[in-house]
């Protein structure tokens, strides 16, 4: 058994991969961290985990010692530290945090208003989106587990971009995700009597995924791309859904994209491509590590509109990280992912 | 006291407006028709009529008959003939449904697969969006009133296209509604453990109120308005956010059309333009018949970004239809309708 | 126009209460007052108020001397300060916290584990629940606003208590609450990812509003009265269902109970007897100031089964306090009060 | 590896087991039958089977060649007959109806209004609940999965009744139900404008579920056990809660019946209980086969306060049949039922 740590279990991420990890069977979690509950057993914090586990939290420093892979699930500017260490000492760091998602430190300094502390491991870290870096993955010794409305916009680009299939200046991407991308914090704006029954926009042409949106889809172009990002708060606990407005460069056979995009995706184990006529929604990749992916035309037919679905907390943060981990030890790629998602 | 009538009195938008016009001081409901419910008490279909009021589903003959002012709350092809006994009888039709909306024949044809039927009285029919068309309205014997995606987007462009400030091509409205605005019909997709926590788009690149919207914004702009319209339900009952993207023919400076909303919604009873910063919500305008509307730009400020929020029910179906019958009577343009939305 | 005021209004009882006064149309809002948010609008904090009213939150002085009637929305402990002060002043105070519930203060003593402060005034302080004390109402200075659940199973159980009709020992009454009566303060217990699709109960055995109940009850039945309270938590914003069982005396004929509490409400304005075979829901009340009653038996006919909807915020709250106010001005009750529940 | 087939394939608890069984390592699904869908992919009817199974719909005829065990998923009334065949076939059949689960002839015909129509094979059917019937389901060829109410309540109340503590008459169970448990079927109660934000009991007094508790309580009491069962439907997809009241024999100390407790199911891998001061909630349980129970006393500690948690669809229908059939194959009663449920 492969021993894995946990630094900041006890928020939202940390919480979702101790669930995913602890039945795994290929790994066992030797140790897990929070700051605010040191000392205390996760089963008295997080009720489901009654019966099922007797972890308590202890310090950053424990995680590090008696874990093979370290996963961070903390606020920026926190992992660049962790994760030098465990370079120091021959460990694997699978960030889920932001600190190692951009490549370029100007946007690092100019998103996120701070200088990368540690330039020099920047280099190693390997973009955790397995779909477009699968090979650098198998290699990695740290891995920047993408962030999750990143992962829904990006996975439903990648066939277009890579075949230089759509304008690469413009793309609108209004994306709409679920709560517990908000996180454990308590805010007025997850007030269950603020939320509940309302939705809207929230930093509207101003969120920080959107660098790492644009320097991902500028890889899969080899190009400078450009979006225009939105994200909404829905009142529902999981799920994101990006709709993706793009032109194409020429005229626009639908049945030749699909065919594209379920080529593409063929050996993908976590990327469904729906039928044409089907619509992506969030029920049906809820709590699993799926991606739906559905494609549209606008009735002129001169704006090609992609519909991604994913769970913001699974494939966009926890299960990707645990599919990461899987990748780069030569698992099975689904172990411990092989949950089907309740419809209803 | 004059008297008004709903024919289609059963369905959630008939009953909304019996719930708003049973308050409003200066008419009295004469009459209300339902097919399915004939004979039966309202108060026995919607529990929350009782000791509120007694009315019986009765014919539309009764309600032609009993009525000054005859409201239709009916699926598209059924209102044309009754709005044309209201002309000949003299009295006037405020439709509610889709007949009336399309000025151009071709686009009722091309959408709704059928002619007009009653060609002749499509002349006289006005497009009730007070905010647009208050002169008209005011002499109106027929009003066709706007759908509710139309309303949110319309308000939201108005000034932009009146002052030709955006390119009319491509314009992206994202919207997004509660299910009331699927109507009391019973839908898979509307039941509720599979609606509940789920989210998607529908009717994508192909819903019935895209012709609606390019011909209105067509009518501000005085030039063509081509939009790409992706409607999406919400799991929550009531309110409409459209987020819209739309390219400046100029360098924005945010603060003039700022300013530029605030001055064209001065005088309106029902549109608010909130300050620079704050995010329209529908929770601000649930059960109420206000629009709110946010303004925004995206990073590389080459996108302006409209938000706007009304209750589907309300200001985008039996409040508007109520605020046009307070314009064409000359009432208080605000009488029945001045519920401050719940916020919690 | 009478000059009335609110101490706490930014809280969720003060805000509803607000909501309520701007469209009343015999009094008019002279101050509100708030400590967390002294100087700012209202419609910065609430922003369902902008363009509805420019009021700013003032100090507690501002409003006791700016006003004849003062509202106070309080946590306990903080109004029998204010409310000494208004009946020193000649003002009238209804009183929205529980300072002035119980009649006993060694109920007060054991449940909130203070004393009172100012022990005089509470002999002159009147138990606003209109159903039961509309006389002395009437002639009140200092009113105690009834809590929401208490005012759910009062209502529901008052036509059997008076008649005598069940016992007095063990009633069980099985209250659910929507997320708005825990208020607008941040706990883990509302924040929208903890309490969206859950639900449980809270305070088992030990609710505060447990001696209320009791002490009012028992008012009704001129008897002791004894009840076991167990409040649970929707995830739902508005509403209050109480199940409640109790034993009859003897036989029981279903239908004589029924037109008892018929007859029993037949001249109260909000509170409404639905017919035998249906059932009492929150939707029917929601954002109205009504209590909609259902009456049934179980199957072996040994206990009676009282279903009381009200909305917590509304007839539990802000809606009854305007009501108290109506009948200590001689208003019509209504006034202020007329607005339909949407049932969607 | 064992085949299993699942009659009623297409109904929420077909599909729940269909999920469930999909990813059991001893089993596969050999065949699956709808009479609404046959011929039909079970993914073009739920869309989260997409990439996970071809699965079709076959005849029942199908099912029952192509199976050693046979999960009946059916209106009550439509069971028995097929598991006649079964038992002639010497196939196993594990029943999720209610075909099986009243043991008395009698109280099947007064709730359910219809005779057995194969009275014979009542003897050979085993009430499913392992807690309380293991050594029976071990060697069961047709077992009765108890209903999702009943099941809560039940592991609720059994070690209380063994041990003859509380009174056996007048139990009072209050449950309230997410909205699975009413099935797949439309209905205007289930449409989603109408449940959401709403809350209400429903057949008061007249449940079906009501024998099948007093039966099994009886069972365990080795007593005639009467109760009072009140369900409600909760507007979340998900859970039961059971708040159940009954009377202590003697004075309660409740630190000893939580011993009792523990002590009960300490061997029991889906019972657990919680400590003192805790409160079961539906949220710890969802999507789990999971039963949280937490046990308290009224504030004049002469009434026992039992509050019982499981998801309807998993421990209350098919994850229990699972469990069922785990138990009487001889495998690891937890196979396939480890998943932990997530919290938020």
């Amino acid at each position: 058994m492969i021993k894995v740590g946990i630094i900041g279990a006890t928020g939202y991420v940390g919480a979702e991969l101790l669930r995913i990890l602890l039945n795994h069977k290929d790994v066992t979690v030797s140790a897990i961290s929070s700051v605010s509950f040191e000392g205390e057993e996760i089963s008295s914090i997080y009720k489901t985990f009654i019966d099922k586990t007797n972890l308590k939290c202890e310090t950053i420093e424990d995680v590090l010692e008696k874990s093979e892979i370290i996963f961070t699930a903390l606020p920026h500017g926190l992992s660049e530290d962790i994760a030098s260490k465990c370079i120091d000492h021959g460990k694997i760091c699978i960030d889920m945090g932001a600190d190692f998602r951009l490549s370029k430190e100007e946007n690092y300094k100019l998103w996120y208003e701070k200088d990368f502390s540690h330039p020099a491991i920047h280099k190693e870290s390997v973009y955790g989106l397995p779909e477009f870096n699968r090979t650098k993955i198998k290699k990695a010794k740290l891995i920047a587990n993408p962030g999750c409305y990143p992962t829904s916009i990006e996975l439903g680009l990648m066939p277009l971009l890579k075949n230089s299939l759509i304008e690469t200046k413009g793309i609108i991407c209004d994306s709409k995700s679920g709560a517990t991308g908000a996180g454990r914090g308590l805010t007025l704006s997850s007030h269950f009597a603020e939320l509940n029954e309302n939705f809207a926009p929230y930093k509207v042409g101003g969120h920080r995924h959107t660098p790492e949106i644009e320097e991902t889809l500028g890889f899969m172009a080899s190009d400078n791309v450009t979006v225009t990002f939105t994200p909404h708060l829905l009142p529902i606990s999981r799920g994101i859904i990006s709709t993706i407005y793009c032109t194409p460069k020429n005229q626009v056979d639908l049945e030749k994209i699909h065919d594209l995009y379920i080529e593409a995706y063929r050996d993908e184990p976590f990327v469904s491509v729906l039928p044409l006529g089907e619509v992506a929604c969030t029920k049906n990749v809820r709590y699993s590590n799926y991606c739906h992916i559905s494609l549209h035309l606008n009735h002129r037919k001169d704006q090609i509109i992609v519909v991604s679905a994913i769970d913001n907390m699974v494939k966009g943060a926890a299960g990707q990280a645990v599919q990461n981990m899987n990748i780069l030890l030569g698992l099975d790629e689904k172990e411990g992912l092989n949950f089907i998602s309740p419809s209803f």
